[in-house]
């Protein structure tokens, strides 16, 4: 049952890709007052001058609330900040009591070691570990919905998920998936570096952090818990192409057990048949384009001639990868909010 | 006042780009019921086959209706039609008492001199120029919601108009205004040709149709009509540029009465003020990519050293370049539609 | 030896992408004489109007001509015609003597079941395949500087060979290497088609003829006979990206026995140390960009946690990957020609 | 008449894509010796780790040598510097006899109340204005062959420069052309910014420096040296479009006396017909890919129904209108140089 009531949100570091994404889905639902947008270097800013998508459209300008303000005029809060800094400034709000939906690396990973290797530091609040959910609505809807602490999940780590939960779920994926995944430039976020410098990216292709991807281990410990614990491992080689958003993961799994493409294919309906924002395509090839500033994303699995699973798996970094998930947590997580798949979170992109 | 009741529309010629647009803001539109998507070609095809932004939202496929079930099951048609075929189609339909708005260039020109010369063939509907409303909401609004036959602007000459009309309307255009606009590849349409292939567009910028182009008859026309009759032409040059959506339009008009800059701001914030969809920066300069895949466009005016008028406008060009503001005008003329700033139209695009 | 004798070359299909550069390479060599370019559709069209680099430096125009003028004026002859075609025009152009290289894929492979079934087509001429040569100079120098007739290697399976060669010389490569390879849109041809489209092609990435391209036969061919026979196939998915020129290749191979990164590294820096234009580069990652417009190639090998080989590739597929390989292999055949890193083929691409 | 001697010659300020041109073309030069190539951030690092095209070509790594070092082991410098620094290195080297080009804005004006204004600060050297000759071969030829400081124009202004010289020359240019100018992303240079981070530049195009481009007054001061004093000024919009290399000028002139569009054409033929570099081109419209890596131009004049001249310039921001040029410079005051053609500085650039 949903109410007139709006819920009150925050989101913290809201002048980057993920916050202005934030900003966009949240201005638009009529469920949802963003009560602060805040940045600490740029308070006093209007949000249309950093994101200008908004021009015109909000007078809300970013600010620097104190811990006691988020805590008394906000039921959900939203953090889009760097790891580490997330965990320490999220973890006194949710022992405030408030609800958290965090879009940093820092609450995913259960395993403080990996923690530690792969983010290269002590992790500052383990004592909630235990109780962050993972948020990936097609392994974990029911539980966050009931979630006080919510780890929204990688880009990279969402793309391959997705191209592999409905083997892994029954218990078919073994060894060590093989997984190259493309990424548009906005996955590099809004500081401008090198890599992102417009004469090096924009006719060039790169791979980067090969078999080192901080998401690879987010993408072991889910795909193992929903039902494939003899997975090994994952070698990963992301790549950075010349999009603004999408990734393209493609991924190739030994399989305990043989099966036919079309069994494959049987699986991945089922499995995504229920799931609004993912699609099983069938008769093409996921594309980028197609689901680019949405929070859709397409899958296509196949039987290698080996006996293999190939899947291949599109989605749009900033959204189904990052904010628009995050946000999709939200929706599963408030009273107040309908069907998850209402406006705006369900808007069709555009095409071309 | 609205009702519960849907539109029941049709889009003729549905499988370019400004078909698709129209689709999917129809699709998402709850009081508009799209009865029929035609396409000669590929009738049978699901829309998704084509518009793949499409996919799993709709189960509607390509048509081809007769003349017959046009009339007795649609309420309003959108035609997104090829010049001269357009006018031939519709035709009979404004006959048989179908509100109509067309996207094509047909029924743009008063002056069937003017659309033999730059048309190059006769008008094959002379008859239903007069009724043909411009399908221009900044400056026919109310003709618009009255009108039987709306002519929807083109892409490059709503971003001239946006940006000469306030002064236009105060009378103060005279001589010839030089413009360059530089266009998305979107522009082109769906049907590949060589001046849209990947390898010769994506790093180069070439102009085209130089001092040619159709979209000028229709400027000057709307230009003199808005207030000022001195106009004696236009002077413009296309430019091809590797965006795929977008267009940015630099305008620089010799003015009757001398003007401050200040003046210039001013008449162009009152002017837009009342318009949603057209904002008017003033400290910023006017992107494509922060109106991208939206109805909302951008002016800056300035004043020149020697006192011209120097004014720059960005919009989509497929949408309120194109089926965006066929739509806007859909929504004036629907006594079912609420606002017409509701959703999807006023949608707000992505950034980056 | 070298003489100041020009050789006489044609270049037969010489109005696509592949004979753009063979015309580029040609024209600028002070020991080549263009003496015809070929085209049926576009006889008499000076070259300049399709190339369009060439404006200016040549008063070269396409031709159609016989296939005894073919035989009388011309030492060697260039055919960038399709499958199929090729074999049939250059064949006896091999019989009566003249020495071919060939860009198409015809003569690559030398089992002709093999042929058949990725070509789908009885090949023409199976009685040249047994002289034909392989034209990898990294594996062949010696074969083709004696050859008549070569077979100049395809764009992917380059870049796939470079990446794997070192390791199949030393018989290490066993089981189906998993390779994705990302290409730019001048791979697809000169010819206008939808995956190309700029609105459709320029913020995607797509994967096509997964598992299924006709690549994969003329690696496998190459890398057993360079050293490896075990190998037992090549999974392998193209992904077209939104550059114009340039392959990047990743490649995870399983090996026969145990090896450090350093052998690895070791091994490549060894094979590659006497190849003027491959690249071992090992303190940063291939690009597609630093070998634009260039016959260089970049290499990287490393040993996954699971000792694996897994092997990056970048080239620019019109050039190392197609004609300016071939025009290498050229410069191999002619005893006319000196080293053949000399000018033009040596030539340093831009930055950025 | 040339020698065996090599020139010895330093490039100051190298680490930048201007300097980075310069090495690729100096290094490349049998007749040059590159001596030194400067930095004073990353004295010490490889030459190939910035330039990564150079990568395995050369040895050479950057430098920070003393004035003495440089007076004593140079013939010829090139200034990569940025303005106002860079006339405080070069003059002394000037002083000491050397001869000097110089990239950077600071000699190009002849006015130090225009350098003022448009460059913000006094001119460190007004001594050396006198004797610095612009370093545009198609007016100055001959004044370059003998000067002992090169001021080598701006990438914006030699566009503009080429499109009016023909007309200029004449003594035709009256009034203020209005000139909309796109520039690729090199233009922005190496360091990264915002305007140039890929996700806000790939899809977009935006204006910038409006009527306010430092460019302007180097083609003022051109142009009416070249012969038409009555020039008034020049409204000049720069905008920023995504594409890597590339500028592409389109300017519209009053004339002093009618002129048809055939003598405009045979004038802009007769004027470049001796330039190797600048091509009218008259069937097709110029464009920035057909001369991208090239130090070439492309020019197209017409005349408008108002009897205006429209004139389109396109050439490579980074070559014609950056280093090429300058290199080009050397190449005529050197007198160990060949023809200024000859390679590396004509070679052809790539097509597509």
């Amino acid at each position: 049952m949903t109410t007139n009531r709006k819920d009150r949100v925050a989101i913290l570091g809201a002048t980057g890709y993920g916050g202005g994404e934030l900003l966009r889905l949240c201005l638009q639902d009529p469920k949802v007052e963003v009560v602060f947008a805040t940045s600490r270097n740029r308070a006093g800013v209007p949000v249309e001058k950093v994101h200008r998508n908004l021009t015109g459209v909000s007078n809300l300008a970013f600010t620097d609330p104190t811990h006691e303000q988020l805590t008394v005029e906000c039921d959900f809060i939203f953090g889009a900040l760097p790891h580490g800094a997330s965990a320490e400034v999220l973890g006194p709000l949710v022992d405030a009591g408030k609800r958290v939906i965090d879009l940093s690396g820092d609450f995913r990973l259960k395993d403080m070691d990996e923690y530690r290797k792969w983010y290269g530091r002590e992790h500052p609040r383990p004592d909630l570990i235990a109780s962050a959910v993972y948020g990936c609505p097609e392994v974990n809807r029911q539980a966050i919905a009931k979630a006080r602490l919510v780890a929204s999940p990688g880009c990279f780590a969402t793309a391959i998920n997705l191209a592999l939960l409905p083997a892994a779920s029954e218990g078919m994926l073994t060894g060590r998936p093989s997984v190259v995944a493309l990424t548009g430039s906005s996955g590099a976020g809004a500081t401008v570096r090198e890599t992102t410098h417009h004469p090096v990216r924009a006719e060039s292709a790169r791979a980067y952090k090969v078999l080192e991807h901080q998401h690879v281990p987010e993408c072991v410990q889910t795909l193992r818990e929903a039902g494939s614990p003899a997975l090994d491992g994952l070698d990963f080689t992301p790549v950075s192409i010349p999009i603004i958003r999408g990734i393209i993961a493609i991924a190739t799994a030994k399989l305990r057990d043989p099966v036919t493409e079309l069994q494959l294919r049987d699986l991945y309906e089922l499995y995504y048949n229920k799931e609004y924002f993912v699609k099983t395509v069938l008769d093409r090839e996921p594309e980028c384009q197609s689901i680019a500033g949405t929070n859709f994303a397409e899958v296509r699995p196949r039987r290698t001639p080996a006996g293999e699973l190939h899947a291949i798996c599109t989605l749009d970094n900033l959204v189904k990868g990052g904010a628009g998930q995050g946000y999709q947590c939200y929706r599963l997580m408030s009273p107040n909010q309908p069907d998850e798949t209402a406006p705006p979170l369900g808007w069709l992109g555009t095409w071309p």
